[in-house]
């Protein structure tokens, strides 16, 4: 299947008054340590704490006049959520959050705070898919998938067209895979823009669809029952996305847990950075890659900050 | 007391090699809560991870090229001794650092690291002392002072350089105070580089025996047995920063602990940024000020992030 061509300059202007552009920060010890330069891309700074601001304001933005009117409607519970209620009131489009009863009320209490409406169902997909089928009758809004739908993908790229830009010669880019929505829109805006860069893509070893996917050229599920530290990254590939990561990626390199843990206490405390497990997975599959990779410049996507963190101890 | 003139471009130019020229970062969030701008100078990305490398690299610089023969001396456990031992590796100066028996392993480790030799002393600040004045007999190495040395002042005040070089509009700079040296270079340069621009510093209300010696006149102690969680602040006032900042600061605004945790926890949470309970100081200190600064630009210096993480929570 062929992608059309995007124009990348219109999606990056679209988005630009609703984003961040974010820096890309590296550390010195890290260079030498595996003796390549490794930059990354922080998409922790960016509004909301992940890129998953990109993609929801880019799917938003896409909407028709009419569509903008009836509003949108989201089972996410997580970033996505988030972004969309976040972009939805930047940009005037009522958002609609479908959430299990049991979501932990931090996520409740974010999602709230961005003013988006929620509506609680039972918990399992089956229950969530059926609550939001339910509403898009009753209300007209839009669904909108955290990402495996096309516009999500599109404006999660435009991540890479600044990495592009700002690191030319970068041999390639790194990125965590969950859904599949960012791995797809980084290889997608590289692969047009900077055919020469490869593209990866790092996956928890516990729940790797997308690495069984890419060996048996069909989408593979997940164990029931199967999980990683790596929150972001509970989820399963789809069915939009599969094609492009099967024609552009160049690879997905599989990590244990014990190694996420230890890039994402890495970071924080080697490079003052507070990164989501799902963004150490990254980190972690360019641990195993590096060997391959020497005197290259490679750029990883930090692909997100929001975890919750212990108080310091009292006295 | 006059301080004399101080050349900050030829400061600067002596330690460009050594030191990263850290970035300001902001929080829309922030500014629009306190109707205000607030810069973050971010030290927590400074080598080593605080502003302190500043102060004792420049401390070493300034040694004879007789005294870089027979190397330095330093007492402090903490970050100023990491400065120390890494500034020294870089210009090859031999440092040695007197640290109590029971010092955590964490720190003689990060000291060891940096390649300085470790002498271990019996606790207690007299003891500690007795062995730095029998190793400096022994060895003929300088002493070095973590803040009450007018080298390491004057290298600590570089970072109000940077912040009046790209902050000109500023109507402020916010310090936490422990022994006074980051608070005492930043009133030295701005006062002599920008002396339209307050400088204020905020000090853990547990343990202010800075504020308390500015209302007296005379250098107060902290109680015995008083403590703070801005671990890095649990120190005393030096009698060459007191009259530096009796002349040239602005006022230094007292905080609780509950404070201090509360605005380490925002500023990981919201701007993802690993920074030491120390630097929440300020922040804290600027939220009580702050009805007084509404419209106004400030920075805020982020002082270091050296803290321990407990690992990501296991499957």
């Amino acid at each position: 299947m062929q992608q059309p061509s995007i124009e990348w300059n219109t999606v990056q202007k679209a988005l630009k008054p609703f984003i961040h552009h974010c820096p890309m920060m590296e550390s010195n010890s890290l260079n030498e340590m595996w003796n390549m330069r490794i930059r990354f891309k922080c998409e922790n700074f960016q509004k909301m704490g992940a890129f998953k601001m990109r993609g929801a304001t880019y799917a938003l933005h896409q909407l028709s006049e009419e569509e903008r009117k009836r509003g949108v409607i989201t089972h996410s519970s997580g970033n996505f959520a988030q972004a969309v209620a976040k972009a939805g009131k930047s940009m005037g489009i009522s958002a609609m959050v479908v959430m299990p009863k049991d979501a932990p009320q931090a996520k409740i209490d974010a999602v709230k705070g961005y003013g988006a409406e929620i509506i609680f169902c039972e918990p399992g997909t089956a229950n969530r898919e059926a609550a939001v089928d339910e509403w898009i009758k009753k209300t007209g809004r839009s669904p909108l998938h955290p990402s495996n739908q096309w516009e999500v993908i599109v404006g999660n790229g435009t991540a890479a067209c600044e990495i592009i830009a700002e690191a030319p010669d970068a041999k390639g880019i790194i990125t965590p895979v969950g859904g599949g929505g960012l791995l797809a829109g980084t290889a997608l805006a590289t692969k047009q823009l900077a055919p020469h860069m490869q593209v990866w893509g790092g996956e928890p070893e516990t729940m790797n669809d997308a690495y069984r996917s890419l060996q048996s050229g069909v989408i593979e599920s997940n164990p029931a029952g199967s999980t990683t530290i790596a929150d972001g990254l509970r989820t399963q590939l789809g069915d939009i996305n599969f094609p492009i990561i099967q024609q552009h990626v160049d690879g997905i390199q599989c990590v244990s847990e014990e190694k996420i843990a230890f890039w994402q206490g890495w970071v924080w405390e080697r490079m003052k950075l507070v990164i989501e497990p799902s963004s150490a997975v990254a980190l972690a599959a360019l641990e195993q890659l590096h060997p391959n990779f020497k005197g290259q410049e490679w750029v990883v996507i930090i692909s997100g900050g929001n975890c919750s963190f212990p108080s310091p101890k009292a006295l």
